[in-house]
């Protein structure tokens, strides 16, 4: 058994899910839990999403013992939102927007890691919504909502129109800072430690081990290593868009400086300077601690490597990787290879 | 007639209007329409902005047979804040703070398109407001307020203090999504099939044709084509502030990469690599199809040119134009010219 | 006497403080106010924060003869939340949270300026908070909070978590505009006249002079001359996380462009080209105005000289300072000194 939580969610007009709110969600329940569900609502078996009414909460919140799932269950029964019990025996591919929103709940509260779980199908089943001060909201309901509020002498903002909602409208992961919550999507993993600075970014599947100061942009699928920075608007390509097809990793130690970025991986105690951007076609010259020249490679030839400091040389203006013997051994097996 | 519509705002404390919201603005309106409103309020040509009292609102609630109009003031007539009628006959320059807001819908509802219409006079006409979530508040009276939302146990808070206010709060266009709300300012123009990522930007008058992947900053005056994508950061030259004075563009299916940026304008199919500026005083080494050289040009020289791909060569450090002879020949009249 | 301030604030279940709001921070207050505040409250002396209650209240308010002051008191009366009045004697090290708020407030009032008061202590004093829609909120506290608004048909929504509130919620300077009030700290220094674009950026104890656009990132300690301005995504490198460990500042006139950066100062009317980063190390060719290079130094040795102009040559690839005969003068100096 994958997965399971209890949720409370927001529907459009013709009871369509916009998002599900999973306050406790469970990793690999016991098999004591499952089987109470089992006999207490139509659980079957397989990855499903059920709607819950107010009699089979009540029945649930006696049964399970669980004190943190209790609490909810009792809590849920005064409750006027559609409620939802999302299991997923298989972590397999999306079917509904209740898993969708499960699975990103998993990742940001530390429970499964980037890059670990299957988010096949995630696009199409995670609505476009308005995001506003009165909830999610549906877009082809929101403009109506917005004259109702204004003639009203109300408001209606709108913080967001997107897929993903932030993080921290849906839980705020133990020892973090996100200076601006508008920056972190709902799915993104921030490890113990981890400060996220105003121009830092972490999207979906994604994030930064802990502990780390993010004040660049963590892209889908990227992890970022303990103790590695992100400069202010530092880059890490993506693959959603504009970028190559490589999910790339960002060890730990390392230093990815202000407006510099890179394409490639990079593996512990890297450095890039301020202002660099390393795509996977950038000619670098590989020197050794003496500063002399071994080899000229293709930065995708250095990918992953440890150790190495890239630079453009101040006055020749050539892209240079500085590092040391182990490293550049490593490096001659992969050139040669390539 | 060039274009009418019914508002509804905030005024301050002097009854000076802070915003006006206006939900569908019509671009140039029937005779038949504008006949009714002649005869039912005090319109008589020309550019005005006119309050709206109850019962004038109720006749023309009465009269229009636009269904959407008609429903927009049965609604008005229950609201507790102040209504607007605004007509302008011409496209000429602003003389009202309602008529400036009706220009930035218009550009939003892309009913016009950015460069097109006169926003001759708008700065002045636009007051810097506190953006509340209690609404626009006057900045003379803000403190005051902040004050005494929380001594009653309330809060006060400003997401922003600006002439413009976000395009959100005003208007979702049809097919595009904003990730964070904050970017994307009343004005600007998103195509259907945009989408602004948390680092994109668009400003009023400047825009995207969409579809488009925005996470860069689209400058006043400057618009996207189709299909063309700007990267995390990526920067057109504004003419704003800092910049020069010659408002660009860019083609489509173009692709400005993640900490690059243009000071030039890009006809189609035009790459710049990533963390490269061209700046039009550039010198450009253009290159064949074959990488032989066979100009040397200023950036501003190639302003406009199609299939130009940007990139500082990285060992060399010379920014490098990669193009193919079609575009060489063009650019040889330009330079010649020059 | 350094400052005095009465404050209004959030605490958690423990009564700890969380955050103070001091709507009129005193600078030097006189020695009759003091007087007062010594015979009604158990003020003695030193650095206090002191909490107020109704009656006590009351009396000040009756013997206090400062207009503004007086109001806020009067007002304070009716006041559900914590009152604090909080005295520093000296501008020494931080002990207490209401005095970290108060030297924050001090600055963003203008009474005081970057790098010229004692902040030493302030981070462990400034509790890392979840910023609500509800207010300030204990992290220990905020996912029940999260769960009884979401049953109760609420919403609870978190816009930083973060040691450091947001300027405008607490106070708006006069003549600023803050496009996007999430990025500029409580504790910034903004001058009459400034404004700061989407993508700029204003850390605590940090700031500019005014007039300035502000489009770039202004990093703790950072002071940025009047007629400045920094480019969208303009980087002034920090000494919290990832940069050296020397504060650099901006003079007047100074235009770092777009997605450029500096490691060094910079003196008046310098200019880095968009997208060039300095770092202390970069290696620079120093021209004169007929272009002759007439040295080469490491950037560090030109910080805070006047009348620089900074590129990278866009053929041969090095970095260059085109400058002035007496900058070089003055240069050449540092140079032989370093």
């Amino acid at each position: 058994m994958f997965s399971l939580a209890f949720g409370i969610g927001t529907q459009n007009r013709k009871q369509e899910w916009l998002e599900v709110y999973y306050p406790e969600p469970l990793i690999n329940p016991s098999d004591s839990l499952l089987a109470i569900i089992s006999s207490l609502t139509a659980y079957q078996g397989g990855n499903q999403a059920m709607p819950l009414d107010p009699s089979t909460i009540r029945s649930l919140a006696e049964a399970i013992n669980i004190d943190s799932q209790k609490q909810i269950l009792e809590q849920f029964q005064d409750a006027s939102s559609p409620l939802v019990l999302t299991v997923l025996e298989h972590d397999s591919s999306l079917t509904s927007t209740p898993e969708a929103y499960l699975k990103l709940h998993l990742l940001s509260h530390r429970l499964v890691r980037p890059n670990q779980i299957n988010l096949e199908g995630i696009f199409p089943l995670l609505p476009n919504v308005a995001w506003t001060n009165l909830g999610a909201i549906d877009l082809g309901e929101v403009e109506q909502a917005r004259i109702s509020a204004r003639v009203s002498g109300n408001l209606l903002t709108v913080s967001s129109v997107d897929k993903f909602p932030i993080l921290t409208n849906y839980f705020i992961p133990k020892g973090v800072r996100i200076a601006d919550s508008a920056r972190v999507r709902l799915g993104a993993y921030l490890g113990e430690g981890t400060t996220v600075m105003h121009e830092g970014f972490a999207n979906f599947n994604a994030g930064c081990e802990g502990p780390n100061m993010i004040e660049g942009r963590i892209s889908q699928g990227v992890m970022v290593g303990c103790g590695s920075d992100l400069g202010g608007s530092a880059s890490t390509a993506g693959t959603l868009s504009g970028g190559g097809n490589t999910v790339i990793s960002i060890g730990e130690d390392c230093l990815i400086s202000a407006n510099a970025g890179t394409g490639i991986s990079l593996g512990d105690r890297c450095t890039i300077e301020a202002g660099l951007y390393i795509t996977p076609g950038t000619q670098v010259e590989v020197l050794d601690e003496s500063l002399q020249q071994v080899m000229l490679a293709k930065a995708r030839e250095l990918s992953g490597q440890d150790d190495m400091l890239f630079i453009r040389h101040s006055r020749s203006g050539a892209v240079q990787c500085r590092t040391n013997r182990q490293a550049i051994q490593l490096n001659s097996t992969l050139h040669t290879h390539n």
